[in-house]
């Protein structure tokens, strides 16, 4: 290609809103990190100027963020498989807004993207680590749960450790959050026996009504004893998969149940993010290494970043359903930047029903 | 086929050396279940009259016998793979010996045969369960051994589960034992670096110079900070594989070095089969959670049993290996059937040096 055609195309798409360089744009920091349970003051909101994009970045002005439960773990200062957020750094998330500056010929103003931009009100990012998402295809917020990372994170994990089987019975918690709800549905539609767990009445029944699970159990106040019986009820051929995004006295109620030959997909485990211990969680870990033994268990980490080769393969596969309706989806909309710590705050302890994002612009 | 030729055939194969009625065989019982380490009180010495064979059936003089970690799990009376040994049953076990009547034409008298015969001089079975063992292949008591359960165990999980690459680094317990030294030396021939962990200088020696591990840490005296120390010193480049026969320090020691998506395969836990808990043992569920999940771990419990329909791959893909010298193996022999039980005490205890068998007949 000549040069001067190369010239063209990137003036054309070059084009920008003008950006005035007052313009100010908000993130939230971590201001200290938390002791357990993360509190008001671990978060501070900060101003500064809207950035401008230097050669190959775009500057998106945020609509939705993304709160997740692994951003728990990004603010303590330990070994993990992602680096921590510095003190003073924007706390991470996953975003979708609009481009209102691009350096870049892949985007232009007016496009939409997906990327790292953090709790923050817009983001700077190079273009190559965006995705361009299609406000047709679906709402654009889908990008951070149903059509994005956690529905990604449930159908690698699926489809690459599970290997189901019509007929057996999966177990997972978090039912009604977005891998939860997407673990489920993939394996209902597999014709697996499916129950979920979730916290309180309202969750369960949106797990049975909204994804079609064949039961859920309602975790409050059950000790691991207690989830076992409630687990062996629902479950009278025992338990052959369990996608674990909780920990817990879920897991400890489920240990005992699993069948020979049954797989655990590790990919959260919520009840301790913040330090938290229990009955389950001390369990010695002979205990588990006699069960992996006698009942020759799969227990797999997954994260989803180990798949991200497949990630167009998941948007081929799940996004038509996604727009036909045969995948659902649930959202809840936290209003405003400023109120995503208590958002977050609230995820930790499970007061969302559904995807928590928070509508930013 | 006309009846004749089937009778005749029949005729045939049933040519038997006369069994005298009186003739007495002896067994060894479990006497009473072990609380802890098994004692000389646990086993008794049994005599009776030498069966004679049913239809189908074969009678063996038993000439070798195996003994193996597994059998403690037997004494227990607890959920277990396999149903434990009644008080007064005979004590389970892999045998080898000579056919000296045979209800089948599948064996004649003089041909050798493996068979789960138990602690005992002679052994009756249904002809259709028992391996027909070749002396002019190699020694018949490799087929308890190298080309027996423990060498099949080996293979089948590492050709299984492991995803050996070359470059990687596996560490593997009991590294003398019949299953470690076919773990190593497999992994070797695959371009490996392998660790191996046993107890003593002489084990350790033997593991390198024998069966050409990279280098071998000697357990005694160890906690699991101490085997950390260890271990990390001979796996600058961390740890790929562990194939886990002992728990116990040589665990603790392991887990902290385990590199993203390192695979561990749990055949055994020799440290823990009497009950014996430690720092290890005890260590929270939680924390184990966390490494699996945080370095993608796969954890995968082995059982030989899954695997049988693979064992005559084994035998063809190992078998001559063996025979070459390519593949090594070390035998410890213990003479007679009434030194068992002290020889089986020593094995949990890690006397034995190499495969350990009775030379029973």
């Amino acid at each position: 290609m000549p040069l001067g055609t190369a010239d063209r195309a990137y003036n054309l798409w070059c084009e920008q809103e003008e950006i005035n360089m007052t313009d100010t744009m908000k993130r939230i920091v971590l201001a200290e990190r938390p002791k357990g349970s993360p509190t008001d003051a671990n978060f501070r909101l900060e101003e500064s100027a809207v950035p401008t994009p230097g050669e190959g970045e775009v500057v998106v002005a945020v609509k939705y963020m993304s709160l997740d439960p692994y951003m728990r773990g990004r603010m303590d200062d330990g070994p993990s498989y992602a680096a921590p957020v510095p003190v003073g750094g924007t706390m991470e998330a996953g975003a979708v807004g609009e481009v209102i500056a691009s350096n870049d010929p892949k985007f232009k103003p007016g496009d939409h993207a997906f990327g790292m931009f953090g709790w923050a009100t817009h983001g700077v990012a190079a273009a190559k680590g965006l995705r361009k998402v299609n406000p047709d295809d679906a709402p654009i917020q889908t990008s951070l749960g149903v059509l994005g990372m956690p529905g990604f994170t449930a159908w690698a994990g699926m489809t690459a450790y599970s290997k189901m089987k019509a007929g057996e019975t999966l177990v997972v918690g978090a039912a009604t959050g977005p891998v939860g709800s997407m673990v489920g549905q993939l394996a209902k539609q597999a014709g697996l026996r499916v129950i979920g767990v979730a916290g309180g009445a309202e969750k369960c029944r949106m797990a049975v009504e909204t994804f079609g699970f064949d039961a859920c159990i309602d975790h409050r106040g059950k000790d691991a004893k207690a989830m076992r019986e409630a687990l062996a009820a629902e479950c009278p051929d025992g338990i052959d998969i369990y996608f674990e995004n909780v920990g817990g006295p879920t897991l400890g109620g489920v240990i005992p149940l699993l069948n020979l030959h049954a797989r655990v997909i590790i990919c959260g485990m919520i009840a301790w993010y913040s330090g938290e211990s229990d009955e389950t969680g001390s369990m010695p870990l002979q205990k588990l290494w006699r069960y992996a033994l006698v009942k020759r268990i799969t227990i797999q980490g997954l994260l989803q970043t180990d798949h991200v080769s497949r990630f167009g393969d998941f948007l081929r596969e799940v996004g038509p359903k996604v727009a036909s309706g045969e995948i659902k989806y649930a959202e809840d909309v936290a209003e405003g930047l400023e109120n995503a710590p208590q958002a977050f705050m609230g995820l930790l302890k499970g007061k969302n029903l559904g995807k928590l994002v928070v509508k930013v612009g």
